[in-house]
């Protein structure tokens, strides 16, 4: 049901700069498994280079947030855009990477929290305090 | 420029059921600053009891996700939500528990990676790999 | 702050095709106030008449819903929208077509509860259930 | 396609806090029948509880609003909000409310209309009347 | 899956505004295909009506900008807005308008790069530079 | 307003990392001006590098598509994105990139007709003709 052509894996051998990528990711992830998102990319080899370096950057180098809270700030922003292939690729891959049961939990009462007073505070058209803002 | 009144400390205190969930909410937070959203609620006191009583349950009370990074979901979330407010007053939230400068950068790239892979998953329909689906 | 001037009534009284809406605005509502929306429109003459028309046709028409229940639909999709100047504006027009202040706090409970509840269902990605389903 | 398990009526039995909330659903729509949305939500106790109840007093209880209003304001904000679950299901509910072919017409005529010029206005940055605020 | 029904040739034959409308879609386009938004709205007649008299004017009308150039702006918007429908049927409507793989990989690209930068500015609430405003 | 410092250009001047992008800004557009989303950005130096070339990239780079249609696709998913900033930025920018009155003019229909048929085919959840698919 896509917009674009999956590229199996003998069209992506076929593609010098589509296989660098997809060999990265391989690599990268210590999977042989490249989900349908990169296999859609792979019909813009400009956009699949860039956009996988951008998420080895973001999501994958190490730094001051865990991998696992990245994923799910990353879960939160797909939910709200309702974007359901991120939706599932990424709980997938944050339980992947430990996200216990009462981590999940917790996670989605704060997204519907989160979007509950979003609601309240846009419908209302609160001032914002001054005390919020940075001097 | 809010569609209500924000209530002064006045008019909540001739209030008894708001006057109680703003007592609630100095002793909880210890402080005595109690910001506009609240001020906007108190003019529907069933929704400001049940808002604040739902917000020290997801937001306040421990659990197996550390207040931080709930306040990092929580600004993951309003910042697609759009609400400005919520953007604020979270962001100074999390600052108040310890969101270091590293931190913040790296929320920020996540939210934007986020978003703009939600435009191409979403832009290109992708389906979502059976490997992503709880069995 | 528009992006686009705002007409002022002498600008439209020299523009036959946008005096015409302005007229019918006036007689339209039995008021001479017309509010910024339309003199941001009033530079794209045909987009103003095509709105103008549509808006009458939408909201203001005799029909099966009455007026004050199509307001507070409008501010719901305008609050979800994150539409600051929708807000305001439809929550005045609420208000002069009789929105209680009790109707008012009903009206926020549930597009907050909408929109924590449509979180939680994107978030779990939950199937629809075959009897919501028209045969 | 979700992302966690179903319950089925076994499991749900099984649970003492589950069954009470299922319990509850039966007991007050008269019906046997349970959608997905509970048996989803029912991996999380508390989760299911808090929204259950927040539902009940929202959606349920009587009030300045009647049922039927209160679903077509729903739908409006599940509609924006791009909840795909909560569209088919509220606009199943509110058909079982009594909602008339020339009702639902014209609510999906306020919502697209209301989205349109949502849009319109945003794109404009149209600055809100001082006629509009609240003094 | 709709929540109406879809109007069969048979159906839309037997009533006159409806068939009116279906006719003149047939005709502008060139083509006996109707797609099923037309055939879900064919349920409200003068929303049908309605909503194809604007179709025309905006996206069929010669103008200032080509047909294809629309077509592109369609996907953008409806890409956020999440409309997986108007996705594909715009996405569908473009290839057939002559949209280039290179011109649909730069679309894809600004798209994304546009809810990148999107998500940036809003969640750190940047202000508006004087320059950016009309005088 | 903003929830970060907005570097003026003396503490640009002081970071080497900040100004090489400053300068590169500067010298692309052949303006002084640079604009505060780079100025909030400067707060990340590696995120506003990694901005600034995607920009480049995406924006300025000749390709398939005008920079003005770019801009107005960039537009069209920035109003419905609810992003204020980038309106603003993006309106003035495709304006000094010649966009004409009737263009803007129909930039905005497109946007609103779009927005409206979004909410209509989300509403109906209108099942995706095979026609449109990708085979």
């Amino acid at each position: 049901m896509s917009t674009v052509k999956l590229w199996t894996d003998d069209e992506v051998a076929a593609s010098p700069p589509v296989k660098a990528v997809f060999d990265d990711i391989r690599a990268t992830r210590g999977s042989d498994f490249v989900n349908n998102f990169w296999r859609a990319l792979a019909n813009q080899p400009a956009l699949l280079e860039r956009t996988w370096s951008s998420i080895k950057e973001v999501m994958i180098k190490p730094g001051a947030l865990d991998p696992l809270t990245r994923e799910m700030i990353y879960i939160a922003a797909s939910t709200i855009n309702g974007c359901s292939y991120c939706i599932h690729s990424h709980t997938a891959a944050a339980r992947a990477k430990g996200m216990s049961h009462e981590q999940y939990s917790e996670l989605l009462a704060v997204i519907g929290m989160a979007a509950e007073t979003n609601a309240l505070a846009n419908a209302l058209q609160i001032p914002i305090d001054p005390e919020f803002t940075v001097k």
